[in-house]
């Protein structure tokens, strides 16, 4: 299919769930009326490196790179708006292929109440995607930052962690005996990720004082945290909310199942901090979705991770402080 | 090096020259304060599919990758805001060409008032750049769109057409005798694209009816207004304002001069369309760039190249009607 008829599909299957959008894909640019702030997040995933289309489908690649996308806005609070969407495509692989990878982030954009306005296709020699997100925030106080962390905080988290790496062991062929649904919940986590917006945008309403979404794992992202905000987090591993099966997983690769959750990326929960008098309010914001708290806000600086006793832990290939 | 000190290297050589934004790189995304319209282009960039870097400097791919972005917000009459860029990078490439790369981009961002506001460095067996750029309005009325032009309108074009394409034929080795001055000014603007941004935002306040940049040439971006407007554009081919040394280049490759410059694509010139009574407002709106007039509108559909004489011209390859 030449690219001209292949952008043309593209856009039948692409729906304006936007009474802002003024103008959508096929001029220069896309025209969107605005709110007063605009929350924007690229996220890119390229074949060999971010994914392997030999081990899941278009569907999940299209699905995967949205939710990336979407999940920065989650972790900013931000009402998601609109994404624009970059693909690069080999010329052999065949208009089927990229069609059902752009329903799928569509799929996903629908679910999200965000339109894909815009974008650009091109031919590529490897199979990849960019995907830049909109949200939008009427004021500051509704979002949450990276940098806000303050000394006496307590440290959060969202949902179950673990089950997108334990999805990702089981894919590469690792044994374990699971019963099939746990094993399917574990490989969805991995090849559907969900962002977390909703439970993003009420977590910021309700006073976190810095949040964050997990794509590299807590022992990655808290660092983050602590880094921005010039505090150091000290989170017990014991208290990580465990996927169910993610100790099995962990036991068949040889760890400990805390510390192959903690370092065990792709899960999209939300890691927040939140002052004391929060604590309630942040639970409640978290509905359905859950949220465990794990951790402290200390003066200093780099991120701790501790054992039930209180003992640093120091995981391999890690930096910590 | 690196990605994360390679990114860091980045963000120290960018420069925010907007007030308006509020987090930059380094959160989960940028926030910023908005104006009442958001004007958002994606473009994307592929080694092998859009340039060759065995051909040109990563600073030429940078300031390419920027420069096509930030003219389709030319094309619109958007003032440039922000930009968000995704770098897909080879992990043989080495980050002082990455630096190269973004230096570029920087470069052209600073003079076209334009913040790197944040973006995505992936690694990829390929380079690749996506660049998202938003520019912002006050009103749809300061806009210009492809689907403005009116039965009766005139057809003009910013500055001269065939540069970027005889460009590309001497970089390829096409041997032609030119003076070095000539010569250096074709190869400078198929490598260094200059979006007309001061030019576009003054025509659409002008009041042109529709406006596009010519990526493809005017045999297919003149096209694209015919289609979206519902009109039939007649362009006289011996009216286009032809770039110095082009009837040279075009005349070694055995072509016409206008049919080479009306099929040679990158000019990123604006392209119009105005009601004969802007005429004098929008050749004035266009200062030192200039402009040409080249055609009108009529009713019917398609695009129609024409000779001196009034005769239809048709080029190889091309579709019209």
């Amino acid at each position: 299919m030449p690219e001209r008829d292949l952008i043309a599909a593209m856009r039948e299957r692409l729906g304006s769930r936007n009474e802002r959008l003024l103008v959508g894909p096929g001029d220069d640019a896309a025209v969107v009326r605005s709110r007063p702030l605009a929350v924007t997040s690229v996220d890119t995933v390229v074949d060999g490196v971010h994914f392997d289309l030999s081990a899941c489908s278009p569907a999940d690649v299209g699905h995967r790179a949205m939710a990336t996308a979407l999940s920065d806005l989650a972790a900013m609070g931000a009402e998601p708006g609109e994404a624009y969407v970059a693909l690069m495509l080999p010329t052999n692989l065949g208009s089927v292929v990229a069609l059902e990878l752009v329903a799928a982030m569509e799929a996903l954009a629908e679910r999200s109440a965000t339109t894909i306005a815009g974008g650009d296709v091109v031919a590529s020699p490897v199979l990849a995607a960019s995907v830049t997100v909109v949200g939008w925030a009427e004021r500051e106080s509704d979002l949450a930052l990276r940098s806000g962390a303050q000394e006496g905080d307590l440290v959060g988290v969202t949902g179950v962690v673990g089950a997108a790496a334990a999805g990702l062991a089981l894919l590469q062929g690792r044994r374990v005996d699971l019963p099939d649904h746990v094993r399917s919940a574990l490989l969805q986590r991995h090849l559907r990720p969900e962002p977390r917006l909703a439970a993003g945008r009420a977590l910021a309403r309700a006073g976190v004082s810095a949040m964050i979404d997990l794509s590299d794992g807590v022992a990655t992202d808290a660092g983050h945290i602590a880094r921005s905000s010039g505090v150091r987090l000290e989170v017990t591993l014991e208290d990580l909310p465990l996927a169910g099966g993610v100790d099995c997983v962990a036991g068949a690769c040889g760890e400990s199942a805390a510390e192959f959750a903690a370092t065990g990326g792709d899960d999209y929960e939300l890691l927040v901090t939140a002052p004391p008098g929060r604590r309630r309010a942040v639970e409640a914001a978290a509905g359905d979705t859950g949220l465990t708290w794990i951790g402290q806000v200390r003066a200093g600086g780099g991120l701790v991770l501790a054992d039930a006793q209180g003992r640093g832990v120091t995981l391999e290939g890690y930096e910590h402080l």
